[in-house]
Parts: C-alpha cells; sequence; structure tokens
C-alpha cells in the first residue's frame, strides 16, 4: 500500500512552528495520520514560552520552566519528525523541497514558513562589546540572567523602551543594579500608548528608581578592553557592566526574500487572508508562512503592519490548518488586543494609538477617566485608567487604553469584541454591565470613559 | 420671574431612584437647573448598597459602610426635595399628583416610579415566628447580623437557594453556626446556572460545612414559645435559631396597579423601551417606571421577564433621563450580565439558561471546559470552567455560565458584548486574545470551550 499522507514541512520551531502542531494536534488522531510532518528548528530543545522570560528575569517563575514547555519528545511522540539544530537554507518552490545545513532535501506538498524574528540593532559603534545582549532568544535570557545575578553586575543601561525593554530594566533594578532606560521616544511603551498613558507609565517606573533618558538616542557603547564599561547619550557617559538592546524586533525573513516571495514595506513576508504567499502577482496554496515573520493587515487603517504577538500566531496557525484541510476560514484583519506585566501594572492595548490615527487621517475624540474598579467601601480596591479612542465620523471605538494592577486582560478582550463589531460610543455607555461589590463597581472607570466620549460627539 | 422648572417626582430612593437622580447630576448643573426634583422614599436615611449586605454579613466590609453610601445631604446638597420616611400612598394620572401619608399633594410634570421590589414569603406555617428574618432591606442586614452575633445562635437554617439565600448561608456558617439551605430545586442557584455548573457550586460549599436539603420544600417553621425552633423539610425537624426565608423577590407594584397601569404576568410594571408606563392600550409619555418594580425584555427569548440587578436599573435610569431631556435613546432588551461572589468562587452568568431555551423550544448546543486560568509555570493559577451556549441553528451565543476564584466579571461583560452582536462559535473560535503568562493563558478556557462547541456543528 502506498502511504498517501500529506508531506508538511514546517520551517522553525517557535511558537508559530508549534501552534500549528497543536492545531493539527487538535483535530485528532485521525486527522493527524493523514500528514507525514517534519518540523526543523535551529535552537536546542522544544517549545519555549519566550514572552515569559523578562517575567522569569523578574523572579516571577523560575528560566528552565519557561524554557521548555514542551521537550521534543511530546512531538515525536505524536509522530512528528522534529530536528532540532537543523537550520533550513534554501526553499525551492520548483521542486518543491527545502535544504537543510546537513545537506538533506526535504520534499513537501506543504510548506509553513514559520521563521520568527530577530532584534533590530542599531547602527552603533560598540554594539557587539562583551557584556551587550540583545532580549529575543532562551540563550539571551540564560545570558542575562547570569550576567546580573554576577556580583560584579552595578549599573545596567537597557537601549529601547518597548514592552521587553522595560521588562528587562524592571528585572535589574528589582535585582538591585542602578539601571537607565534610554528611549529615542519622549515617553516609554510609545508604539501602544499615547503619551499622557505613557506618562503614567514612566512616572511608576521613575518612583521606583529607575532612570529614564528620553528622546536621545544612543550615540556609542564604550567597551574597556574586553567588557563593556558605558553608554554614550547626548555627550555623557552613563556607565553600564551590561547593556541590553531592545530596539524592536524585525521579521525574520530572509529564507524567503531569498526564495523570491514577497516581502512587504513592514519587512514581513505578504500572504493573503489564508496565510499564503505571494509571488510574481501570485498566492501560492501550497505555501504558507505565519507568526512574526509576516506582516498582517490592521483592522482600522487596513494597511499592512507587523503584530508579532503569540496570540496573533495563535489564530493565524488555526487558519492555516484549516485550509491544509480543506476548509474556509479566512483570517481577520488584526486587532492585536496585548496585555503586558510592567512591574506592578498591567498595561492593556488595542486598536490604534492617537499617533497612528493622525498618521492615517483619522480624526480621533477619546474618553478618559482614572478612578477605582472597587466599591468605596472594600479595602482591597485599586486604580484603573482608562483612554477610549473613537472616531470622530462614525462615532465607532478604535482604540483603547487600560492601565491597572487588576482586571486589565479581559477588559481589552471584550473591548477588541466590541471593537470588531463596530460598536460607538452611545451604544458601549448604555451597556448592562455586571457588578458585585467585591469584585467590580457599577459606576465603573470603562462607562465613565464612554460618558466622557459620548458628550463630545453631537446628540 | 415665573419659576418654569419642571417638577419631577421620584417614588423611591433604592437604587433605581438614586441613579436617576445621579444621571442627572452627571448632565451638569445647567441641567439640573431645568429641573424641580422631589424625591420620597419610605425608608430612612440615604443611598445604600443592599447587594452588598450580604457580603458584609461575611465580613467583606462593614455593614455601617454599605447601609449608608450617600446620606441625605448628598442630595439636599444638589437641591432635590429628598424626604425620608415619607411613603407614597397614591398616583392620580388624571390631576398628575401623588398623595402621601403625611396628607400632602404633589404635583409632578414627570413622574417616576421605582418602588423596588419586595421579598415573596412561601405560604407556610411560622413564617412569621420571632427569629425567622427575609433578606431585603438594610434593617433586616442589620436584624441578621445581630441574631448571627447573639451568643444563642447555633443553629442556622436558609430556605431558597439563589445568590442572596446561599450568600447569607455562607455568612453564618463563617460565623461558625452549623447552617443548612433547603431548596425546591436540584441544585442551588438553578435559575441562572444549568444543574451540571450547580453542582460546582454545591459541591464547593458542602466541602465547607454547608448541609443542604436538594428538591424539598419546607413544610413548616416551628417556634418554640416566642423564638422559632426548628423547620420542617419531609417530615423531619432541622433544629434552628435563624431562619432566613429567601425565595425570590417579587416587583413592588402595588402602587402603580392601583393607579390602574398595566402589570405584566411576571408581577412587574409594563413599559415600553423608553420605560414609560402602559394604561388602557396607551404609554404615557410623563410617567416613567424602573428598576425592580418592571420588567424587562429578555433579548434571547423577547419574552417579559425580571431582571432584577442593580447593573439593569443604571441602564435603565440613562434612558429614563436622556427621555426626560427630549433625547432618543432606546433600552436594548436585556442579557442581564450578572457576577456574585459566593465563598471564594466568582459565578458570573449573562444570557440564558438551557433550562430556559428548552421552554422556549431552542435547541441547545454547548461547548465546556474546565482547566487554570494562567501558564503552568505560574504558581497562583486558578481554574475556571465554562459553559457557553449557542442557539443550534443560527450558531450564535446566546448564553454563558463561569465559575472561577478570578477573572469572571471582565469576561462575562466580554460575552455579552459577543451576544449583543450576535457571534457564532466559528467568529468566537478565531478572536485574537491579549496575552502575558503572569496574567493570562494563550490557551485559554474559553476559547477551548467555543472549540468544543465548534465541532459540534457542521463545518
Amino acid at each position: 500500500m502506498i502511504n498517501m499522507a500529506k508531506k508538511v514541512v514546517i520551517i522553525g520551531g517557535g511558537d508559530a512552528g508549534t501552534y500549528t502542531l497543536e492545531a493539527i494536534f487538535k483535530k485528532g488522531a485521525e486527522v493527524l495520520k493523514q500528514f507525514d510532518i517534519t518540523l526543523v528548528k535551529k535552537e536546542k530543545g522544544g517549545s519555549a514560552s519566550i514572552c515569559a522570560v523578562p517575567l522569569a528575569l523578574q523572579g516571577f517563575f523560575r528560566m528552565k520552566d519557561v524554557t521548555e514547555v514542551d521537550p521534543p519528545e511530546t512531538f515525536i511522540g505524536h509522530g512528528i519528525d522534529y530536528r532540532t539544530e537543523t537550520e533550513a537554507t534554501g526553499i525551492n518552490l520548483e521542486t518543491s523541497t527545502v535544504s537543510l545545513d546537513t545537506g538533506d532535501e526535504l520534499k513537501y506538498d506543504s510548506l509553513v514558513i514559520a521563521t520568527g524574528r530577530k532584534p533590530r540593532i542599531p547602527d552603533v559603534e560598540g554594539a557587539t562589546v562583551k557584556g551587550v545582549y540583545t532580549m529575543s532568544t532562551m540563550e539571551d535570557g540564560e545570558k542575562i540572567e547570569a550576567a546580573m545575578n554576577s556580583p560584579e553586575a552595578k549599573n545596567a543601561v537597557v537601549i529601547g523602551g518597548g514592552t521587553i525593554g522595560i521588562q528587562v530594566a524592571v528585572a535589574f533594578s528589582k535585582k538591585g543594579l542602578k539601571t537607565t532606560v534610554v528611549i529615542g521616544h519622549q515617553k516609554p511603551l510609545s508604539s501602544i500608548l499615547d503619551s499622557d498613558m505613557g506618562s503614567l507609565v514612566h512616572e511608576k517606573l521613575a518612583k521606583e528608581g529607575l532612570e529614564f533618558v528620553l528622546g536621545q538616542n544612543v550615540e556609542s557603547i564604550l567597551g574597556d578592553g574586553a567588557e563593556v564599561k558605558a553608554v554614550v547619550v547626548g555627550g555623557k557617559e552613563i556607565p553600564a557592566d551590561i547593556v541590553v538592546i531592545s530596539s524592536g524586533m524585525l521579521p525574520n525573513s530572509d529564507l524567503a526574500e531569498k526564495a523570491g516571495l514577497d516581502i512587504g514595506e513592514t519587512g514581513g513576508i505578504v500572504t493573503d487572508q489564508f496565510l499564503h504567499v505571494k509571488k510574481d502577482g501570485k498566492y501560492l496554496s501550497q505555501v504558507y508562512a505565519l507568526g512574526d515573520c509576516v506582516e498582517v493587515l490592521d483592522a482600522i487603517t487596513l494597511s499592512p503592519r507587523l503584530s508579532q504577538l503569540a496570540s496573533t500566531v495563535l489564530v493565524q496557525a488555526k487558519v492555516v490548518v484549516n485550509d491544509l484541510l480543506g476548509g474556509s476560514y479566512p483570517l481577520e484583519p488584526a486587532l492585536s488586543p496585548s496585555v503586558a506585566t510592567i512591574s506592578d501594572f498591567q498595561v492593556g492595548v488595542v486598536g490604534i494609538t492617537s499617533a497612528t490615527a493622525e498618521r492615517y487621517g483619522i480624526t480621533v475624540i477619546s474618553g478618559k477617566k482614572e478612578k477605582p474598579t472597587k466599591a468605596r467601601f472594600y479595602a482591597g480596591r485599586k486604580s484603573m485608567a482608562v483612554k477610549l479612542l473613537f472616531d470622530a465620523y462614525s462615532e465607532r471605538l478604535i482604540g483603547a487604553q487600560l492601565i491597572s494592577e487588576e482586571m486589565v486582560a479581559d477588559r481589552i478582550d471584550g473591548l477588541y469584541n466590541a471593537i470588531r463589531n463596530g460598536m460607538t460610543a452611545k451604544e458601549l455607555s448604555r451597556m448592562e454591565k455586571s457588578f458585585d461589590p467585591c469584585i467590580s463597581l457599577h459606576r465603573d472607570v470603562m462607562v465613565d470613559a464612554m460618558d466622557n466620549a459620548v458628550v463630545q460627539f453631537k446628540a
């Protein structure tokens, strides 16, 4: 009997590759039998939780618990040809084969490109001095943990004010290192927060002892012999025993580009709504790309952008597997709801910021409010800051930013739902809301923020 | 100069009356000046948080902090003629006047009926014996607190398995009283939970030492001279020093009925979507009713029912005040999202149960899942049980039941949003979701429950 199983090759064993496998496993053993799956990955080990690494540095959990969530045996046990420390060096679309650094050629019926991302390194002298790290892989996490625990570590500089950079800086500060964050923008988290909301994060972290250098770029990194010694900003030297460069992540689309696939202006691989890649103006039905290496369509601006989130790829993996099985299940344009633990804060966002709205010519009406999340007679209540952005013309919600010590994630997911369904400020302010004095507040901060927006629209 | 202010009379100072005042205050001083407002209420004191009383009995907060959230002076300070210990004895629709027990007659341009609810007392011998309480007013809460703190209190019986009854029973049990709950249905919380979800509550509370008598009704309450002694169920005597009857709440619509207004089968006052009351087949544009005394239209079954929640009246108050000001702002049919603290559990629901679906001939496909809310390497994670109900024909979400020690309220509000927008299981299972390892899980329990429903629908 001839083996009629469909040969699937997956390049990459990060979240994108792993979730693709899991989405197939979820379909059951009968479906899994229809496939002959090979996954190749450069790294050692099985699946890992890379977004947990900066939080492991802060001591929320042990590094070794996040570096291997599922060992290779988990996947091998499902019958996957799971090849670690193996690099794909080329894709031949004519012959439907993938070349490996081992010299092997893998034939595929369907190919899944899940090559992830790589850190953007600013063009700065000294960026390769010893003691200068990036935070993108498990190995990076382990190296940074060793460096921050060294008795010589006294001064740390983080270059970049995104989520990962700030989380690593908080880890250094918690560990007792004098920590400076150098940010090119005026506020931390400027890609996801308006500056008034970014100020809340800035003030909180400054109060906790982090130093900030805002609106300036690093000029050079100085080494003292073999080791990093200082970072130069605005002509001044900031002493540094550890430097982490966290200046954003670029799609790792080199292999796709080499194979002649379309790469967008964002640097991400271009796909259709079934995650098929594009070549010479046509989408290829047997080749998929997903995860941090692709660009997505923004649901508000309808323009391409990056959405390098585990939650983005989780949905993409379902779409890829559904298409592999012959179903029709298109990917929706992305709203990228996200939440991040920043010190005691949970910072949650969905949709676009005011800066993005301005770039695309969208006039915004915003509703803001900061107040406690629970009844005044409840001792354990926290404060929550809410900023909601509405399109001035349609009155629809197009973005939301929440900061609090609690309740942020699920509220962001609820607001995602409201944006997805085109809900307006008036509709939202009329929503029923669950209430229990131990859990929530009936005159809720989000409803107040909505009401504050409503009065700015004409009746 | 003639005073052209519009005379508004509000009957009732519970949540419905209070929220109506607050919705007017929120419009600003200029709007407030257009009205000459009198509020009459039977009770002493200002606004209170009645739903916090059973939780105050459990020690979450002090009784005196919830019994007067805002004193009368708060409202008097806004220029309201706020009359406590004053009962409205009649409404004359011909003359647009309200008669008071003081002998006064109040003339109105607009009338707001906010007469609230009253406890349903089962027709049982002994229901008026000393030591038998209901839990509906602040005074009830104070009396029950005094009784449970008495050194003679050893045995307690709660009659009724709704939220309030269970919360009072938990308070007794926490206080060390041997506590028995007698429920006519097979499971606690049967009006909001399917029996499989109700079992989780039952098992949890039984483990904590509460006794349950299920599927049986109380036959009589026995007094020993002046004081309650026992409750008789199934021919057996359950010793009792305190008995609380919590057999549901009825709309307090007597005054409206006496005035000839339409009362629905539920016992609630009939209104249109602007909360105008109905008389002789016509809605009266100058007379409103809202809160626990009215019936609402259910958003799934499109049939009248009661929705005696603070969150329901909060939305209704906005609609009433908007209509008073000449705006057009209809009330949506109700989905009644709610959450309740039951011991360590948060029990949250929205939409209809399987029993209600069956009563209305709706075929249900349900998706269920119970699993932790956070990553496996996170020490503080809790379990969450989810049951989602979908209409088999349209595949739309029509109900949700969540039980966990955390995260329930905001998820219920998000699911409310999904039901309101007619989202299907397939659409929901493709939603992006925020993720942070300290806060949430990317393979989330709700998404699993949705996926479990999706596979039951035809592709």
